[in-house]
This record gives structure tokens, sequence and C-alpha cells, in this order.
């Protein structure tokens, strides 16, 4: 976790003092269980409630732990400090460590999600705010880098709403993936404790209960979760790319914002870099990255083997974390990005006209004139306009063939830009509803 | 692609004369939605349709495509062989050969995810049909390859039924993802092909029209497929190591099938090998080494670059026909496969009765005795068992501290084996259903 | 390994007569040393030469195969058809059947690397001969995809040659980490084969003797191999990520090579698409993504597993076949692609002469000018050639404050292109040497 | 960077302490190169040097950057109020931000590797150690998990310390790659600063001038250098592999090590876990995910974009400080872990003498006795070993078949411990020297 690159909301999450938190809510909701269930007094359960509102001291589980090298019995040693020892003699009874810490690291996961799901609304607002107000905004598709056929910015836009409201399904998806906990025992059988302890702190917690646990809950879970912040993170990357094409001098047809008042950088105009869409596009690398641990996490030995932890502590964090400050920096990026429509204009016209000629092509096919002669009639205008940057329909209207096959109108309809744009509702209606 | 990991029916999805086949589809379905639109003539829609049955020749359409350098043009060419030439002159209109392509790909990957369903059922009988045999065949649980309390084999097989289950619905879900088709012209806005005929080609495919494409459909959708295609692939390394754990000369408690009466290596059973399950550990490595590449195909440049598509032409068939074939494999290791109960008990015995300390532990202290003087009763009585093999329950009965606090009936009570599985009905209900 | 994207000098190496025939060497090598040591009769070794010229019927071998259900033995019976079943008996004698294929291998892997080294003298010659062709031709320099100050496209393929003349050494280093062979029997041993019988057989195919072995060469070596091979591919993808910015349509400084006589795209070379380049971002993936799990190969249980098997049948063809291919295809793209310098110009005056501000700031302070006031003004003269593209050098020369401080002359000199290319010789003599 | 898996002197490195004082000595040794050549007074050069033996405020430096939102500049004018404004005025001068942080980087990754490459030789050393002691304490050899013939536990850690020391010859190479500085300006053309300021700073860094820059240093050097942590991680992870095997329950053949007078686990030895090496497994994961991320760094675009630079600021300090924590704890456990010659040999005999099987089916086919009738012989009484746990060559002593064949010495000579031992001096002499 780089400092520079994470918010304070989802920093606490993975904070020691939360992480504390959670395992006391745990205990204390899996002793109201027990309690209810006749297996310890009910005083007991009550008198750990008395913790509720207390805020762990960090540096003295800490050096609890040094000496019990065991970060559960820090803890619940820790708590006995302020519940009272005699009264806290029950709390984590039949239970195993890994019930806190996985049920836990589930409800960070989720926390996090929560955080990562508001994010992509904003994102998605930001977006389709951009693309309303581009909707008709003409621009030239490429394939390649290399131009074809009219488009509208709207579209680019809509295309990465769509593709983000993808993300966000996904995410609910990967959020349900690890909203389970499991209270199960050493090895999952409860044991020595009644799958009902299970089913209270769950609900409690806001989790279901997992169906088969081992001492562990299963990490298929986690991989799908990580692979989903992977696909994110490709989305991420999708638009940044995008964008950092159009701030290049040749291109500019967007940039990142800056004021021409300010100093700095926008002394130059001309040499204003998209270093936010860059660091997203680094960014995107690093979320990537956590999925193939994340995958090879899954085959732990038998009932478990704890090699999937020092990964998790490190993933779960950071990965959250650089997702999360990735959206939020796309959202702040897209919302108050430059479009420049004369430039747009200006770049489909570096070889002017040049952009219609397959239509031009289609139309003389379809005019009767063979595939052939058609061929060569779009040719030896075309090259013109390629080599001495004339206008392609005035070469068209001087060449006696074409006008002999479309016309003069004929000619001239061709060079229309409405009738690339005429089905942009139809499309705007399929990615926003009506 | 290598043979001896493959399968015939997930081969053929991915052979050329398949893909014409389909290109074909796409092209007839479209030719009738322009008909309908009044676009072409129906005479020449209805004419597409005489190729119906036509076989297609693949050695011709590349020996077409040697001369005209582009695929899709020499399908077209060899199609027109077969319908007339004149009578096909208003196929593919106003479209661009990625409509093909990519509607295309996604029918390829829907029907290969429609066999990895078929797979996943089929693997999911087979754990079902072992979890319910050795329900309750006891055995120890281990956390870090160390015993720790008794479980099941069935509930080893319930986890496994567990997982590959969540397993299937991602795959439905990853199958939605790419069930997706697009007719959207060279740059996606429709500009010389009516959103109508995408609607129709779609249908009757069985896609959805993808809502906004540009040139291609969005790469996140695959990238999902494929990540979830490296979790199922995890998941299956999960299984092939806890068989091949099982296997080790040490543990042997359970073995991929062989017969004794055959020759070969059952000559020598100690020696049979667990290679089918070490294959799939291999195979899960292939089908993960997608997952990266598919990511990193999601940030196109502008409306298309074609960077994903040798990406795609190897990770598209390779990677559903090694995870079919490891499915299927993987079906018949569980399905057949050797499970040894005794040698369960022998194990739990190794040091015999000694993963009961815990609950000895837990109930010294429940009867009253220190934590301290309990520990040090399990203690002095577990290092016998330790050093010298000798029955842990037989030195408890030995030791007049341990009996003056449990009584001997207390110490024999807690050998008792059904303390453990008391709950596996419990677990199985959650996993099976009633 | 897709045909489109593979040479048949490579694809030979990995197909299964090739294979064979290495087999056939290590046996009748191993045979020989044998024989040396008195161990078998020098008779034998000499017969199974006999088959010296023998073209082996690989499905004959299969069929063999098919009832042994294992390769070596098939090989080993059939090659006993060749040589006589009495003259045979001793081949193979006290080794393992890892023997010859991790040794096969590992041959297999040094002949790839052979041809990969050429490939790469081939991509360095073309390099060079584009480097010093466009030592001098001057080009803007570009960060964050925005004009900086000029350099030369000289340098650029300078700088690609240094860094693949880094990745020939490496591929080097490469080569010898795999060039090593092993004859140690079941667990490395040497229980029943000689030391010297590895010695002689490593000799004989170019290979060194693995220091230690179990019953398989140690696999950290062929993920050093294929993590090499990444690195070149992620090379291979800088170089055609920078000729696809060149031929992009706003850019147009470079273009692969299209002849304008041709028919095709070439009738509109506005629309030449860089599809080679497209293609080698797409192959560099595939190499890269053989990584991973090369790695993961490394730790196998105890003396072997085989769970590296079927990842090394696939990567290792499919990653070898695809580099070659890629540079190849690379070398082609280099040598012949289209440069146009007229373009490089127009672009570096896109905004005329503002690539020159950052020095005039520095000439200004340089005279006395307070950093403050220089800055305002390069900035009022900046901003005005962005807005209205009027040339710099023209306002300063207007701008009476810049005058006081620079003079004409002084402002003129500051446009100067040869203090920026002043250092080429000196680092093309770091690169090429003198 | 989790501070559990951290040692001090690794994260010192990339302290940002550390990093503002590589960064001075970068622009006092240029400001020194500079007035040698008489392009600034040597008397500001010397003015540089006074600020020597400042520790530089960190918190000052932020709170400078804060508002200049530019690291370096940020540096340079905290660098001024140590060395007055007036004659910190050259400092810098004709370099670019790149320069400093590119050159700076690299010397934190040299130094990162002095203490990689320190690890590796303790880790060596402890390996050499343990080969030594165990140099013919006789253990099973394993494939698949499956016994084999025997071995020596001093054959295990001469093959890892083989492993090792490739990966030291490795990692010095990577070394190597790292160690080199550039100071060429903003496009890397020296058009702002003399070449030779570049050779003088290297030289007294310890580096080699970059032979062609641009703004930065190639990224295929660090791909490479990353590479090469990901195979030691992955050979970390085989070692670690093997010894969580040899501490399973049922093997026991080692152990980490543990005292038995502690208290805690070691109260019940049996559930003493390999937890190191478990999570040595888990940061082996950790520290190859860096690679690729290392490897799409390399296609930056034109002379640089600027995102590496995320991905720098995480893998560089986080890798290297994962990797040095990783191989100190590796050296600690094999130095100290316990191993269990008798356990060796008891696992050896789970199945009494089997593990000579294949040794008495070898003589019998040498003793003349037909490949069919040897294999009837050695089966009908390995099964009864297999069955019955009876001892193998008694067995065979009571078969007058076996004895007619090979003799009651000939039998006996089979099971000779000294036959699989015989070449271990010559292959400790490959590994070791001498």
């Amino acid at each position: 976790m780089i400092p520079r690159y994470s918010r304070p909301d989802m920093v606490a999450i993975w904070e020691p003092a939360t992480k504390f938190k959670i395992w006391y809510e745990i205990e204390a909701h899996a002793c109201d269980a027990m309690a209810d269930l006749g297996v310890i007094p009910r005083e007991n359960a009550d008198a750990v409630w008395k913790a509720k509102d207390v805020e762990f001291d960090v540096a003295r589980i800490d050096e609890i732990e040094a000496v019990t090298k065991h970060d559960v019995i820090a803890f619940l040693t820790h708590l006995a400090e302020h519940v009272g020892s005699d009264e806290a003699r029950f709390v984590h009874q039949g239970m195993t460590s890994s019930d806190v810490l996985d049920t836990c690291f589930n409800v960070q996961l989720v926390r996090a999600s929560d955080i990562l799901i508001k994010d992509m609304d904003a994102l998605l607002a930001a977006l389709k705010k951009r693309a309303l107000e581009h909707k008709n905004t003409v621009r030239v598709g490429r394939s390649h880098g290399i131009h074809a056929e009219p488009t509208t910015m709207g579209l680019t836009f809509a295309r990465f709403y769509a593709e983000m409201d993808r993300n966000l399904a996904r995410l609910k998806a990967a959020r349900a993936e690890i909203a389970t906990g499991a209270i199960s025992g050493a090895v999952g059988t409860f044991a020595n404790v009644d799958p009902r302890v299970e089913e209270h702190v769950c609900e409690k917690l806001g989790l279901s209960p997992e169906p088969i646990s081992t001492q562990v809950i299963p990490r298929d879970r986690h991989a799908m979760f990580f692979s989903v912040l992977g696909v994110i993170a490709s989305s991420i990357e999708n638009v940044a790319i995008e964008i950092r094409h159009m701030q290049r001098t040749e291109v500019l047809e967007g940039a990142e914002f800056f004021s021409m008042g300010q100093k700095g950088s926008s002394a130059m105009p001309h040499k204003k870099n998209p270093v936010l869409t860059e660091n997203l596009t680094g960014l995107a690398r690093l979320v990537r990255m956590s999925v193939v641990p994340a995958m090879e996490n899954v085959a732990l030995w038998h009932e478990r083997d704890i090699s999937h932890s020092s990964v998790e502590r490190t993933i779960g964090p950071d990965t959250t974390i650089t997702l999360d400050f990735a959206l939020n920096r796309l959202t702040g990026v897209v919302d108050k990005m430059l479009i420049f429509p004369d430039n747009m204009l200006e770049n489909m016209n570096k070889f002017p006209g040049l952009v219609m000629s397959q239509r031009v092509l289609l139309a003389l096919t379809q005019a009767g004139v063979s595939r052939e002669d058609a061929y060569a009639m779009v040719q030896r205008n075309a090259l013109k306009v390629w080599e001495f940057r004339v206008d392609f329909q005035e070469q068209l209207l001087a060449d006696k063939d074409v006008v002999a096959a479309l016309g003069e109108d004929g000619i001239k309809a061709k060079f229309d830009m409405e009738y690339h744009t005429k089905h942009v509702d139809t499309i705007f209606k399929r990615v926003f509803g009506a």
C-alpha cells in the first residue's frame, strides 16, 4: 500500500483497530448464541458486551502477542482485561482461530466491496454525464489506429459506461461470493461448537453461513473475488488508454483537466501530460497481479495450510485500496476532462473527405459499376488526397466517370454526416434505457 | 492443443469446418433480416439458404485466402461458388468482417460452455456419489499436514462438491457473459446495416445483441470468461492435490483406480503412481495461464486493434479443450478411485489416541483444572505416546491426576468418535439439500 | 501452436520424428559408454548403431504405445524391431525414462535457442541498418505522448538495437541454463548406471552433465529459460507499440511496408493498417503467459512428480515456435518499413516552434531574467502559438522583452536543430562500437 | 510491505531519507562534473557538498511538494535551503527529473541485490552444512509421492544447494542488469548536459552509464531483474514444499525446529506445524506476482510514459523486502531443522523391503529368467508384502524359484544399501567441489 495511491475509508477497513473490533463482534455474538443454546451462562455472554464501545489498544495487544506468539490469543487476553478474566472465560469456547480470522477477512472484503460499489456508481454517473453531453459530437472512429468511419464521442463514453455497468454487476456478484462466515471448529465438523452459533454470528454480521468449511472458508471464493477486481482493473486500463491517445499532441481530442490560468505546466498547454491516466495504466497492472496468487491459494493441503495467509495479508488491503483509489481517480478524470470538438473535425479531415471513401466505393457498386472499375475510380482520387491533401469530394466532382455514375448530388450525399449518427439514439437507449 | 489432452466434441467446435458453418449461418440469417426490411431482394436471401447442407471445402477456402489475403472474403467467394455469384451479391452487405468473426467466436464459446457445463454435472454426480458412500468413513482431519481432529472422507468429497457447485454457477454466469453477438458495422454505428439485422441474427443463434459494440464486441466479457475457467482450474488443482496426498506411500488413504489383477504397475501396487492427478495439477496451470493475456486483451486502441486476435486464436481452443479434458479426467478419477478406510484408522492411530489430546485438554479445564495443570497433565502423557507410541487413553487411565479430574468413564468418553461426526448430517443437508 | 504463426524449422524440432531420433541417439551413445566400461558387450552397442539412418515409424510407435501405455517402452520395442530383439537387450539398461525424456527436452530447447539466436542476429542487423540510415532524421521526442524535444529516428532504432542486443546476451545465457543432460537413474543416485555414461552421452550431444539430478533435471533452469523468452517478448511488444504509434493516421511517421502499385488496401493508403505489429503485440502476450506456469513447475514433490510434464508439452513447442515467428515477423517489418521524414517535421511543427519553448526558457534565465519573468515571457508567446498556430520564433522576435534579453540572433540560435543532435555520434558509438 | 515480513536493512533502502540522500549524491556529483567541464563555476559545485552530512528533512520536503506538486523540485528547493539559494542555482542544470529518479532507483536495486546476495550466501552455507551432516543418512527417494529407491538426505540438501547456487549466479547477473545510470536529459539526447557528466556520476555511484536512454532507463532491464527474483522465489517454494512434506504426521522425517522443553505447541510435538515453510510458500507467490507487471512495464510509449512508476513504487520495495525476509527465514529453517533418521528407515520399511523390488526384478532377468517369469516371481511375493506387511526378503528366500535363480546370497545382496549410495561422493564432488 502506497499512501499516495490510497484513500482513508478503504485504508481504515484494513487497520488493526478495525480488525480487532470485528473479532470482538464475532466473539460477542458467538457468546450470545451459546448462551441462548444454554452452552454457557447468559451472564457471561452479557458481560462480553460491556466492551462494546471500547477502542481496543493495538499496542497492548501487540505486546501480548510478542509473548504468546498468537494473535487471537493475544486479543482474547486483552479482551479479558476489559471484561474481567472470570467473566470472559467462555469467550471463544469450542472455536478455532480461523473461525475468527476467516470470518473477519470476509467482513473486511464485504465492506471493501461496498466502497468499491459506491466508487463504481460515481464513475458510472460521470461517464453517463459525458456521454449525454457529447452524444452527437462527431469524431472519427479508428480501427488499428487508422481512421475508419465517423462515430461520436458520446458513443465512446457510452461504451465505457456499458462496460463499467457490467463490472458493477460482477462486483456485486463478487461481493456475494465472499459474504460468508464460518464458525465450525478445528476441522469444520462443529465438534465443539453448535452450527447454530455460526448461523447467529453470520446473521448479525450480514453474512451467510459457509455451507461446508474445513478449518477455513474455501478459497475458490477469494480467487473469484480477486479475478473480478482484475477484470475491473483491465477496464480501467481500457478507458485510460483511450484518454491517453486522445491527449497525444497530434490527436488532442481530449485532455485531463487543466486550467489555462494556473501556473505550472499549463504555461505550456502543449506540454500538459496525461499523467493521471498513465498512472491508472500502472495501477491496473498492480490490481491485476493479485489474480494469479489468489488462484494459487485455492489448493490448500487437506483441511488447511497457512500458505494463503501471507498472500492475503498483502493483496487484501493492497488490491482493494489501489482499486478504490483508481476508480476514484478515473471518475475525477472523466468528470472534468477537456473535450476538443474542433480538433476532432480537424483530425477527421487530415486527408479531407477521405474517411468517406468506402461509402463512395459501396455507392459506385450499388450504382452498377463493376467492383474493379469502382475500385479504380476511388483509388485515383484517393491517391491525390493522400499525396496533396486536396479535398476528396472536389476530386470526385471533377471526375466525370464518378459523376456519371452517381451524379453531383449523389456524390455530395455521400458526405452527409448524419448517415453515420442516425442510430446513436437507438444505441443510447440500449445502454441507458429509455 | 495437445491431442492426448483433448476430447473430440470440444475439438470439433474449433475446427475450421465448424467456424465456416457458423459464418454461413450468420450471413444467411442476416440476409433474411435484410430481405424482411426490404434492404435486399427476398430471392437473394432465399438463394443463400441453398447452401444450407453444404459441407464447406476448407482447402478451397484456404486456396482463395492465399490469393485474397482475407479470410472472410475468401469464405464469401467460396460461398458464391455454391449459391451463384449473382445470387450471392448482397451477402455481407453493410457488414464488417468482425461482425462475423466476433459473433462466431462467441457462438463457439457458448457451445464450449455447454460442454463444460455437462462436464461439471458429471463431476458433481461423481463427487456426490463418493460423498454419500463415505459419509461416515472416519478419517483424521489435518491442518498444516498435521493431524488435528477426526472428520470423515464424505465431508472431503462434500466440500469438493460444494466448491464445484459454485463453479457450475460461475460457469453459467460466464456463459451468459459471452452469449452476445454484434452486427454493427465498421465502427459500431450501424451506418450501413440496420440494428434489426443484429437482433434477428442474435435471436436465431441464441445470443443477445451486444448493447454497444465498436468494430468488436468488448473484451471485458472474455476476460471474465477466462477468469472463471481459471478459477475452475484452481479448484481442479485443489481436488487433485488432495488425492495425490492420499495416495502417498505413507498415507495411502485413497488411490487412483488400479486393478490388482492387471499386469503392469499393479504388479507392484506400492508403486502405483497418481499420474492422473499430477497431470491435472499441470493442466490447471495451463488453463490458468490464459487469464492474464485475456485481461491484457481488454484495452484495445480506440474502436479496435487486432492484438487480441492471436491471443484468442490460441486460448479460445486451448483453454476450453484442456479444461474439458481435465474435468472429464477428474470425474473418472473421483468416480473410480480406491478408498482405504483401514489405512485411515491406522494413520489416525500413528500416535495412538493422540488426536484426542485437545479434547482431553478442554475437558480438564472444564472440569475445573487450571489451564496450567491441565496442560502439564496432557503433556506428560502425550510425550510418552510421541516417543514410545503407547496408547494415549491407557496412559491417561494410568495417570491418577487425570482420573481424579475426569473419572475413568470420563476419560473413555473423550475417545468417542461420534462426538466428531454428530453434525455430518447437518452439513450434508446444507450441501446436498434435503 | 497455430500454423499461421509458425515456421517450419522450429516446428520440426518438436515433431515426434525428431524426438525419437534424439531418444535414439541418447540410447545409442549410452550403450557405447556402457560397452567402454565393460558393463555390456561391445557388439550389442555396435548393433544399436545399425539403426543410425533409420527414419523411425511414428505410427508404429504410437501403435505399440497404445498397448504398453508407456512411450519410452514403445520406442524401445520399436527400436528392437530394427536392431534385433536379442541385440537390443541391453539398451536402456539401468536407466529411467526421465533420463531420456529430460535430456531430449533439453536438446530440443538448445536447438530452439540456436534458431532464436539466429533470429535475433537478423533482427539486430535490420535494426542497425535502419538506425544508420536514419541516424540524423530529425523527429520530435515524446514523453507521455506529448512533444518534448527533438531527437532522431536513428536513435529510436538504436535503442531498440541496444535492447535486443541485451536480449541476445540473455538468450545465450538461457541456452546455457538448459544445456544439460542427466542419465542418473530412478532417483538420481546412479545406482544402476555409471556416472561416466552420463558424461559420455552429454559430451556427444553438446550438453553438460547435470551436477545433481533426482529423477529429473531441476526445473529452476526451465523457469529461467522461459522467463528470458518472456522478457524478449516484452521487448518485441515495445518495438511493436512504437511502430503502431508511428502509423496512426494523425502521426504517420512510419508504416509497415506497402507498395502503392499493388491492389488491396494500398488503394487507400490512408487505410493501411499496422496489422503485423498489432499481431506482434498479441504474440508477446502468448509468449509471456508461459512464464508463470514455468515457475510453478519448479516445486516438484520429492524426487519428482509429473505435474510439469503437460505444461512443458505445451509451452515447450508453443512458446519457442511463437517467439521464432514473432522475431522473424518483426525483422521483416523493421527491414522494410516505410519512414516519412516530411511528416516528422510537420508533426514537430504542429505548434510551430513550440518544441523549443523550454530551451528558450532556460536561455532567458541564463541571460539573467528572473525565473518568474522568463516564465511569463514564454507563456504569453506560447499561448498564441497554442491557440492560433502562429510561429513561436516569430512571436518571440516580436516581443521586445525577449529581444532585449536574448537579441534577435540569440533567439534564432535557440531554434538550431543541431543543438539536439550533437551527441548522436557519441551515442551511436556506445551502441554500435567504433 | 508487511512489517512482519520485513527486515530493517532492506526496509531502510526504500525509506524516503535514503532516496533523498541518493538524489543528493547524484546532483552533487553532477555539479562536480559540470564544474570540471567548465559548464558551471567550481565554487557552486563545491558549495553543494556543504550539505554532505545533512539529514534531509523528509517532512519539510513533503511540505514543499504539497505546493510544487513535483517531488524533484521539492527536493531541490529544500537542498537550496541548506546550500544557499544562490549557490544552488546550477544544481540539476540541463538534467531532467528522470535522470535523478531512474539512477536512484537503480542504486536502490543494486543495494537491495547486495543484501540478497548476502542472504543467498548464508542460505548456501546452511544447506551445505546440512548436506555434509546427512551425506549418508539413508532415506527413500520418491517419485510421484511413491517410494522408489533409496537415496540420502544429504543429496536432498545438496540439490537445493546446487539450485540456490545457480540462483546466486542469476542474482549477480540481475544485479549487473540494473547497475546502470543515466543523465541524458529530456529525451536522452544530452542536448543540455554533456555525456561526461553521466560518466562521472555513474563512476562515483558504482554504475555503468546506460549506453542509450530516452527520458528513462530502458525497462527490459528491470523486467529481467524481477524475473530472476521470481525464479529464486520458486526455488524457495521448492525447498519449502519438501520440508512441509517431511513434517507431515505420517512422514515425519524432518521438522522445523522446536524444543521439547518449551511450552506451547511443543507440549504436543505431534501438533507442531510447519508454519514457517507454509509461510514461505505464500511469500514465494508474492515475489512471483511482480514478474508480469514488470514485463508489462517494458513497452512504454515513445521516449517514456509514466505507467511504470506506480508499479515500481510498489514492487521495488515489496518484492525485495519480501524476498530478503524469505531467504533469511529459509536459512533459519534449514540451519536448525530437526532430522529424524529413524523415521526415515521406518518409512522406507512401511512395506518391508519392497523398495528393492525393481532391483530384484532386474537381477532375475540378468540371471537369465524370462521377463515374464521374473515379473510373476516378484509379483507374487510383493503382493504378500503389500497385503500382510511381511518382509520381502524373507518371502523371496522362501520362494524356491527365486532362490534357484539368484541363490540365497544373491537375494541378500540385493538388499545391500550401499549399492544405492556408492556414488554420493561423486555427486558431492560435483556440487561442492573437491
